[in-house]
């Protein structure tokens, strides 16, 4: 088997091999538990440190203040069940309806087993929440308010700093799922008022299995995972030492390179679509490209299934994805392109395709020649298009 | 700094080479996520289920009841708070007073923050709870039940089927921390009567970072972590595959090493045992050899600092622990030396060494070469021992 073409940045990302590299020492001679107080253990602990610091630049807060935990999700969920923990009389949580599992389904839980009523704030056809209507669903009883920073299926960045400015004014916490956008944009938290924020390591050429939640000083939650008081008490366990040292280096990379691959992968974005537009006809964007990340793109190519499309770009190499890989077992369609207004058929003829750090150009010339033949073939079986070939 | 002599296996273990070379494709080449429907995602998805069978295996359960965690500190958590979660009524839990951090923390926070009520229940001299102790602390209120297997400070092996099979009478959930315990004895889950168990890759040459929770058939408990619905839904998050593979070629090792090693490691125990107490007078054992896995030896030597020894050892190339690394942080005296009945004086006279599978007679006779000067050399401070020299 050939090494496959990778269109699924935001499923997860390869390791970068300098990442990786800096790992293996810590998954060979520096074993030390970072709890041990002789020297092999003093040497992880500090290697973990030296991470801390790497992550916390990359969004400029201070370092203690980032917690490391085994990605993304758990983040999400820490601080949801955290923050629901805590408020015994506020019960109401804001969010929007395009956000990742690890969040609906956390609300959803908040709801069905701790009383919480959570309020889903639509989004326009662009994918972008309306700050105005965050701010009518505020009640007195609102304790959260949680919104991501770009979506994972369809790239939407949303109106981060207003709505941090929205609850701030209104002593609302606000957290922000940023997994899809650290490393994809500026993210300065020393700019937007957010309280807590989410972050993966393996979507920015990291290992799987590590990420962290940032919390503002003064922000206080119980841990979701008690124990050896590790993370200055905030996550108990034995470190992922290996995993966190290789999230450190990859976020030194990906701040590094951000500006350089922002502008490529815009290049490359342009030229797919371009192509596209020439090369296969009724074909139509999820969302907004103005209102997104250029390395997102969701298209609806109407005769065709999504799903027989992958299929078929899979047996030709190609790594494209039908959804959010996170939802792909359950079969369901796509809360993310319902809530931007699409139909159960336009969903359904939908693929996502993400470019990367490694994206080229060439690959790019490759996947719309064989999107075309796929489409084409696809096509022939449609009722629809039959007449044109 | 050459390699020191690692003689802190309960902390944590290096990684097998074997571990490390069946984790590296993961790290590289096969890096799909394992919810992708194309062949890169199917290929980790194939290696994670491999994974769960070698670690079912270990244990004797069907792999289909195994759910990869970060670690056994969050294993503990998921089964502790997802009980608690689902147990409206009832609101008693019984444990033990030499449980791990991560049980005791866990059941201090379900009675401060969801009305527990908690039984810690004590052990004798040798770290062993009384059986009949929790028979009489059960009560119609009590829904759990938690005791480790192997303690991590003294080693003791508790009455697991015993307690097992009380818990099965009562009709009560039976939750064993048995991190400490695979690996080091047989742990046959067809003979031992158990609802749920934690286990912990690290411990046994596998990677920092992942672990896992057993679930009985039919024990039904609502995730820690909620969102894209891996692992059958129990635990969300992109998989941590190359920590998964990796805890997988580690148990397969472990469970064929697994005889062998407790022979040796008996055998290097007792040569151990023997050389002190020739070489060091006024040595004692905490807690009872006969009724502890071999590889854990937790001595009181008097006239000593346990932290001055430590930190000697240390200078001179060994790696032995002072208390739990796990609790290390918190310079507060280990619970566990506590609970069979050891006063401050001699908890902080007391040190531990823990022997792996890759101890040699060789490490033994320095560590006891080293261990003498330095206790004479420590003594030599001791206004009681100054006479002696
Ligand atoms: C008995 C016991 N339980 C639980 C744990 C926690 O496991 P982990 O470090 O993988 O979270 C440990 C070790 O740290 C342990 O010794
Ligand atoms: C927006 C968003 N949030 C959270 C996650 C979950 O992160 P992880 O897979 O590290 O748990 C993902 C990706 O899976 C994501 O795209």
């Amino acid at each position: 088997m050939h090494t496959p073409i990778y269109f699924d940045y935001n499923a997860t990302t390869p390791i970068d091999p300098r990442v990786l590299e800096g790992m293996l020492p810590y998954l060979q001679n520096h074993f030390g538990n970072p709890s041990s107080t002789y020297s092999i253990g003093y040497r992880t602990k500090e290697a973990i440190e030296m991470a801390r610091k790497d992550i916390a630049n990359l969004i400029s807060v201070e370092d203690g203040n980032v917690f490391f935990t085994s990605g993304g999700s758990e983040a999400n969920s820490t601080i949801l069940k955290g923050i629901a923990a805590k408020s015994s009389k506020k019960k109401h949580i804001i969010t929007s309806s395009i956000e990742h599992p690890a969040i609906l389904k956390t609300c959803d839980y908040l709801r069905k087993h701790h009383g919480f009523q959570i309020t889903t704030i639509p989004v326009n056809p662009a994918g972008i929440v309306d700050v105005n209507d965050i701010e009518r669903a505020i009640t007195s009883q609102t304790v959260l308010v949680t919104v991501m920073m770009v979506n994972n299926e369809i790239g939407s960045i949303q109106p981060i700093k207003e709505i941090g400015n929205l609850c701030k004014k209104h002593n609302i916490h606000f957290h922000c799922d940023a997994v899809q956008a650290v490393g994809k944009i500026p993210v300065n938290l020393k700019e937007l008022p957010i309280d807590s924020l989410s972050m993966s390591a393996h979507k920015i050429y990291g290992p799987k299995g590590v990420g962290c939640l940032y919390l503002r000083e003064g922000v206080n939650i119980p841990p979701l995972i008690l124990g050896g008081s590790q993370e200055f008490g905030m996550r108990s366990g034995t470190e992922n030492v290996a995993g966190i040292v290789g999230f450190g280096i990859a976020a030194k990379i990906v701040q590094e390179d951000l500006y350089f691959n922002l502008t490529k992968i815009e290049y490359l974005r342009n030229l797919f679509l371009t192509n596209l537009h020439t090369e296969i006809e009724e074909c139509l964007i999820n969302g907004d490209i103005h209102a997104s990340v250029p390395s997102t793109i969701n298209i609806q190519i109407s005769g065709i299934r999504g799903e027989s499309l992958a299929s078929m770009l899979n047996e030709l190499g190609f790594c494209v994805s039908i959804a959010s890989a996170c939802s792909s077992t359950s079969s369901k369609l796509s809360h993310v392109l319902k809530a931007i207004g699409k139909t159960d058929e336009e969903i359904r003829s939908s693929i996502r395709i993400s470019i990367g750090a490694l994206t080229t150009e060439d690959e790019i010339n490759q996947l719309v020649r064989h999107l075309k033949q796929s489409v084409m073939r696809l096509r022939s079986f449609s009722p629809k298009y039959q007449m044109s070939i």
